[in-house]
């Protein structure tokens, strides 16, 4: 393996800065590039073997001839295969228990958020007011998780140990379940489920079949003043069918971390919706020591040949 | 057991008429009473024979001759028992699977809160401003719990499942703690659990032990910058030393659940502090129809002489 490896960190969303120390401490010998929302080095595109990215410019990889690893920063990719002229390059994603412990804290909170009026509560401190809601225990209340994968079934474990009634649907049928977690799947199985959420949790992947699935006719299909919480990706909502929901009383409240266009626009109708809560794609994340690692590792592998 | 009995339902903090419903189907011949923050039923104090009762006003209950079953709405007495006239007559607690749920909902809710930064993801979501904190791992974060008995260990359960660090400490040793919770115990282990916990949560009851307990010398004792969840009591917390240890940097953040006047009053410090968040008293409450069905068998034993 060369030490002398070009590493770009690519983003057309965040800042990239945050990985610096780990990659300058795991990589003493590399030169950092950074291509991000404030830093543009397109000079060295002909030398970068390595991008580190989330969310990289449509067409910029494809300029990047050296290039022998793509390495998300997440547990997702479809945030790079996305652009058409991906070059035919190894794509790897992060897997890290931290990443999903992270995502079981934002989902426990968003969940009680909806479910126990937290936001009400918050929203009556302004105004000094002692106001109570109802206290509906968490084993009255059905939480389902659509998007069974390790983040998915690390949920529905959690949720599970708090108290609440948990189902879970995936496409395929999945085994090694969290116990008491009522299991759906596919096609067949998905009004049931659905007919079961008083709250509903995203976390699928972005897919062709999942792009929009948080749509007007999957909202009629909850129960009435169902909650969502979509802690998937923005692309799978439709925006304007969750303001309708909402306006009519199908949706009850929405806690949303995932956006179409991230940041979220100062303008969107999100920020203002008295029962929205937007929060800026912090439900979990992968630590900038962890990435490193792992991006080591993908390197070694690469160079290594294997008896596959 | 007589059918024809005169329950009263009594309280100077709160509108007891929730528990209506669930007491005219578990006794429908008796007579019931209303003395609380609306209805004042005083003309029938020599007829009534069980008190269902939350923070009775004191000397109250004296001045019921025919009185013999106290029974609490709630895990704790100490609202009873400050009572120094308190007549010699049974009192019963309620026990309920449904309340330790009720209160991991909080407690998960109230950890995240702080600890992920999520007060100020929606103070920054009124500005339509979308800004990062750090995400902290629950695993790199350190929760201890207060108390140990049924809703502390319950709640350790559920903040392990999640992926924190979760640490308790207790009076006397316990046995039979969830896995991985790291148990500390009396005067002895105070210390080194207090030095510990990044976030402390109070679950304590509430006894001449614990009175104040949550004061200067204690948040001196916690790392620097430590979180406070408060869903014990009031009485637990001495008010002043909080707001010097927020101002001060010891402390970051409090969610407070119980006051030692509630309503708290509208000009309270803890309303408008930009660090605290309240909620008004409703971490967790027992289902009416448990309280009336809890009652009803206090009712009966009390009635059926023992061997004991």
């Amino acid at each position: 393996m060369p030490l002398n490896h070009h590493i770009a960190l690519v983003s057309d969303q965040i800042a990239m800065d945050y990985l610096l120390p780990a990659f300058r401490a795991r990589f003493p010998q590399a030169r950092l590039h950074r291509i991000d929302t404030q830093v543009q080095e397109l000079d060295a595109l002909a030398d970068i073997d390595t991008v580190v990215c989330w969310s990289p410019p449509t067409g910029l990889l494809a300029r990047m001839p050296r290039l022998r690893l793509i390495q998300s920063v997440g547990a997702g990719t479809d945030h790079i295969t996305r652009d058409p002229s991906l070059p035919d390059v190894p794509i790897r994603r992060i897997v890290d228990p931290e990443m999903a412990a992270g995502m079981n804290a934002y989902v426990a909170w968003a969940v009680v958020h909806g479910q126990r009026h937290m936001a009400g509560y918050i929203e009556s401190q302004r105004r000094a007011a002692w106001e109570e809601s109802p206290v509906v225990p968490p084993g009255r209340h059905r939480v389902g998780i659509a998007g069974l994968g390790v983040l998915g079934q690390s949920a529905a474990r959690a949720l599970a140990a708090i108290g609440y009634q948990v189902r879970g649907w995936s496409r395929s049928p999945k085994s090694g379940l969290p116990e008491g977690v009522e299991a759906f799947h596919g096609e067949a199985g998905r009004a049931a489920f659905l007919a079961g959420c008083d709250t509903l949790v995203c976390l699928l992947p972005l897919t062709e079949d999942t792009h929009g699935i948080l749509n007007a006719e999957l909202f009629a299909q909850l129960p009435r003043g169902a909650r969502l919480v979509n802690a998937g990706r923005g692309a799978q909502l439709v925006q304007d069918d969750l303001l309708a929901a909402l306006d009519s009383g199908q949706l009850a409240s929405a806690v949303l971390d995932a956006f179409i266009e991230e940041p979220l626009p100062r303008d969107h109708a999100f920020w203002h919706h008295p029962r929205i809560t937007v929060t800026p794609h912090i439900a979990t994340r992968t630590g900038p020591e962890a990435i490193a690692r792992q991006t080591e590792d993908h390197l070694k592998r690469l160079s290594t040949p294997t008896h596959a």
